[in-house]
């Protein structure tokens, strides 16, 4: 029956593809890689500007795919209530839906939904919200949201976790966790079960999400038990929720020493350039966050120096672009001088510019993290862009 | 001397060539032409998307270009203000401080000005009003408002003219009619002092403005006096400011009668499909409102058979273009449903596609009724295209 042993040929290439190490740094844990999914390949490390609600903020696809982006970020929270799973199923997946064609990640939205402070209740088997939209209450188990997120038709698929706030309380931050792997099992048994009726070449891939807290011996164990799960991926998550960044560094520093390094690392919701470069040190390849967007519609640039912000009136008169370093097509096109006057007449236009930007600077900041690491000079490009890059290059602002 | 002689050469080429008519429709007064700037040529009838502050709202130019946007409108009052003439002048002028490349015909701003309610004073000799970003004093004189606008680097410069509202006021209709056309005489003679000082082939070009509100003797004394001046082209202004459609359009048939043919000829601030193809039929060249995208912000779009507005449900579950015969960036890349979802949203990429539709919409339009002068079918597309547009196509909203 040679029809059977071709498919399982192609199922075993397709297992192997799915995360290649490509190079790794000599003097860290960085290193290059390669995720493939059936809507390309995506280069790590690699930031994913969030698209949310099915759009990047701001920006139209084309504009991404120019600047090399090979995945985005969606939100089943946010899509689950609009335009809702029926519809998107019934346009063909989120990616039909909005006609994107490169990778989608779909968060599970655990965050957003933890983040509803008495619009939620937490219970063993799921967790009861209530719609920001129109106040309907609505359940997700585990197994739900990973049947949602396998019904839209994303690329790589996120577990539901329970994100606690920055807490010394080891009782709850346990028991949180302990859920959260509970949880785990659960989505990938769903997982397994929505596979067996998938072909080969279209199984869906889904992270285990580490939590644990800021406790460092249950970090410890969620790491490990997330690692020794079959997940596809593993993310950090709980981190960067209002904790000074060097204790966010020392968890994530402590936490990657668990993780199985044989599958990708995901640090979710961090996007600032210092942050993305030193989770890169310690072993990250995937990062996410709404920073470069949300930055942008405030009127703020990341520049190789430092972030600035369109505001200072200094910039009334400088008819340079945002960054001279920069290649993208605001800087290309347009001066400081006009996107401030975008800005300060309130035109929709800055904020476009600005998105252009910033998703394009944090796009090559990674793409040069990459590139240095397959040549071997990851520690000296980190070394050089920190001591130019001021956290507040323009303080006035 | 060979040089002076080949520099008049230059001049009286640059003097014929500012407008040539094409050809003429037989059965109305409906014209093709083209009007040539330093920043290219114009072919007319042409719908000037509407850049009142260095911006039309939410597009990029790069979109404007590839849409074969040879013209957009900027406003005098709204750049003196904000970021003001000498930043724009340090800039190189308005279209290197926006990087636009082709033509851009700037408005006096008296319409703007005289919408100040309370917040302006006319005078003999120009007119007195209050900025609405700080409340600081300012005073025009129509000598002023032709320098800015020269200073700036606009292509089509406008003269001051008093705007009034929808009244049957003789006196104060009367008044403010000579009132502008006095103006307008101050303004040419500016106009001639500033081109003595300017190159052949750099002048500026200077529309003047029939004003004359809804008294039939007052319009056509206005029409025939601004005729009879030696403007560059002359355009309609005071209509469209409340009244009905049919009184907006005998009034323009009425006012057309007394116009100078052999200059172009303006519709200041129209521009709905249907009133421009009435207009064109009247023999106006030149169009610009903030309608198209005016009606993007608020979740409408232009069809060939009448505007719908995306917020309606019916939209939820439509996985079609805005409009079947559109060849727009949106129409061949995004659905309703989508779209629709982004306004629901409350996403800045709705107002992005709606108004490059829209814009796209309108100069398509223009462009269809050019080919069609040009091909002697004017009469039967305008006939066709109003059987088939229904103003009120999507009642419900």
């Amino acid at each position: 029956m040679p029809a059977v042993i071709s498919v399982k040929i192609i199922e075993l290439t397709i297992l192997e593809e799915f995360f290649r190490i490509k190079a790794k740094d000599k003097y860290s844990s960085a290193r290059s890689a390669e995720i493939s999914t059936l809507h390309g390949m995506i280069k790590t490390p690699v930031f994913m500007p969030v698209g949310t609600k099915a759009t990047v903020k701001a920006i139209e696809h084309s504009i991404l795919y120019g600047m090399g982006c090979a995945v985005i970020l969606g939100n089943l929270y946010h899509l689950y209530l609009q335009p809702g799973i029926e519809i998107l199923e019934e346009a063909g997946g989120l990616h039909k839906f909005m006609n994107w064609e490169k990778s989608i990640l779909t968060d599970s939205g655990g965050f957003q939904v933890f983040s509803l402070n008495g619009l939620r209740k937490i219970y063993d088997n799921g967790v009861q919200f209530k719609s920001v939209i129109d106040g309907s209450t609505h359940f997700f188990t585990p197994e739900d949201v990973i049947e949602f997120q396998s019904r839209i038709g994303s690329d790589i698929l996120m577990v539901l976790d329970e994100c606690i706030p920055y807490t010394d309380d080891a009782t709850y931050t346990k028991n949180a966790a302990l859920r959260t792997l509970d949880w785990a099992k659960l989505s990938l048994k769903k997982r397994d079960k929505l596979n067996m009726e998938r072909l080969p070449g279209n199984k869906i891939k889904v992270f285990g999400i580490v939590q644990g807290g800021f406790i460092k011996e249950i970090r410890k164990f969620c790491a490990e038990s997330v690692s020794a799960m079959d997940f596809d991926g593993i993310a950090a998550g709980g981190l960067s929720v209002g904790e000074n960044r060097a204790t966010t560094m020392e968890m994530l520093g402590y936490t990657s020493e668990y993780i199985d390094s044989k599958k990708p690392f995901y640090f979710m919701g961090l996007g600032d350039p210092v942050g993305v470069i030193d989770a890169i040190y310690c072993g990250v390849d995937m990062f996410d966050c709404v920073m470069p967007t949300r930055i942008s519609r405030m009127g703020s640039a990341f520049t190789f120096e430092g972030k600035i912000n369109i505001k200072n009136n200094k910039y009334s008169r400088d008819f340079g672009p945002l960054d001279d370093a920069c290649s993208c097509q605001t800087c290309t096109r347009y001066t400081k001088a006009y996107i401030k006057h975008l800005y300060k007449s309130r035109e929709i236009l800055a904020a476009m510019l600005l998105s252009v930007h910033n998703l394009h600077f944090m796009l090559e900041l990674v793409k040069k993290c990459r590139e240095a690491i397959e040549k071997g000079s990851f520690c000296s490009f980190r070394k050089e862009f920190k001591s130019v890059y001021q956290e507040n290059h323009c303080k006035n602002l």
